[in-house]
């Protein structure tokens, strides 16, 4: 079982303004590859790589609400909330809700065969890294400063170091850095 | 004129711990080039390129207190503080103090014929971001993650933009990217 926050930030540490809009992430041109195709920056294999996926209520109702359809296919989604949490149509086969322990969620997942889960959201990145339960953190650094929002790190007990795997700049000006946590 | 800002921050975006100190940021291998020889991400041109160094209070009486050799050579330095500074004997030909705002600190160095700044500590990076008066970014982002200290960026107004001009990792993992700013 491992697992990876997968996620666009500022220059400034943000994953998202404080009402949860993300326009900063998306004012820049689309990244394309050397031959000019749309470059997805791996979210595309991310998300054919993973098993399940695990967000916050807010990133799942921002998502959700966003008028553009659902954009993780039939991959299971645990969202982490304490609201009750009516799922729209079509949803509801493939979203479930959970209030547990990030230690306790990778348990059940892992029960149920789940190898690989993909993190979203500032809460749940947050909740996992101070349980010391990121494997890997694939950050896309937009070169915007925002000065206030949702930071992606919050306070943390201890340090914890990671390896650089790889690093790349997009034809965007969005730097990719692929970290795995150091024993 | 034009203002530089040169730092290393941890994955969090913090510059120094809350007391000061920057064991994070060497606790990891030298940087050295592929062919082996030691590579100082750039410190050596950046302070060959500027012909004045900025830095916050704090960030005087760290170095200056660090046990360590002055890393400036004989750099003209302005330290803001708004409280006496008893100078080291051999400082006092290349520090003095100033209590001003970064524009008028700025008009006054260019009346002197400077025409590149080197910014550097939290305080002072921000209050230049603030006024708008960072020209380029070069952040060298460590693998590791510390959880609080003193964080790089603090609030804006509004955003700010910049343009990527480079980014590379070096051997021990640090990952440097160059911005300017958008006009």
């Amino acid at each position: 079982m491992r697992t990876t926050v997968f996620c666009g930030i500022s220059l400034d540490g943000f994953i998202a303004r404080s009402d949860g809009t993300i326009d900063f992430l998306e004012s820049f041109d689309p990244a394309v590859t050397p031959e000019g195709t749309p470059d997805d920056l791996g979210f595309g294999d991310l998300v054919a790589s993973v098993d399940a996926m695990v967000m916050g209520r807010n990133t799942f109702d921002f998502v959700a609400d966003s008028g553009f359809d659902w954009p993780y296919g039939d991959l299971p989604v645990i969202v982490l909330t304490n609201r009750p949490l009516e799922l729209p149509a079509g949803l509801d086969e493939v979203v479930e809700t959970a209030s547990v322990e990030p230690a306790e969620l990778l348990a059940v997942l892992s029960s149920r065969f789940v190898e690989h889960v993909y993190l979203d959201g500032g809460f749940v990145v947050q909740s996992f890294l101070r349980a010391g339960l990121v494997d890997e953190l694939i950050l896309t650094t937009v070169p915007m400063l925002v000065g206030q929002g949702i930071p992606l790190f919050g306070s943390l007990e201890h340090d914890q170091r990671f390896a650089l795997v790889e690093s790349r700049a997009a034809s965007n000006g969005f730097v990719q850095s692929r970290y795995h946590r150091e024993p």
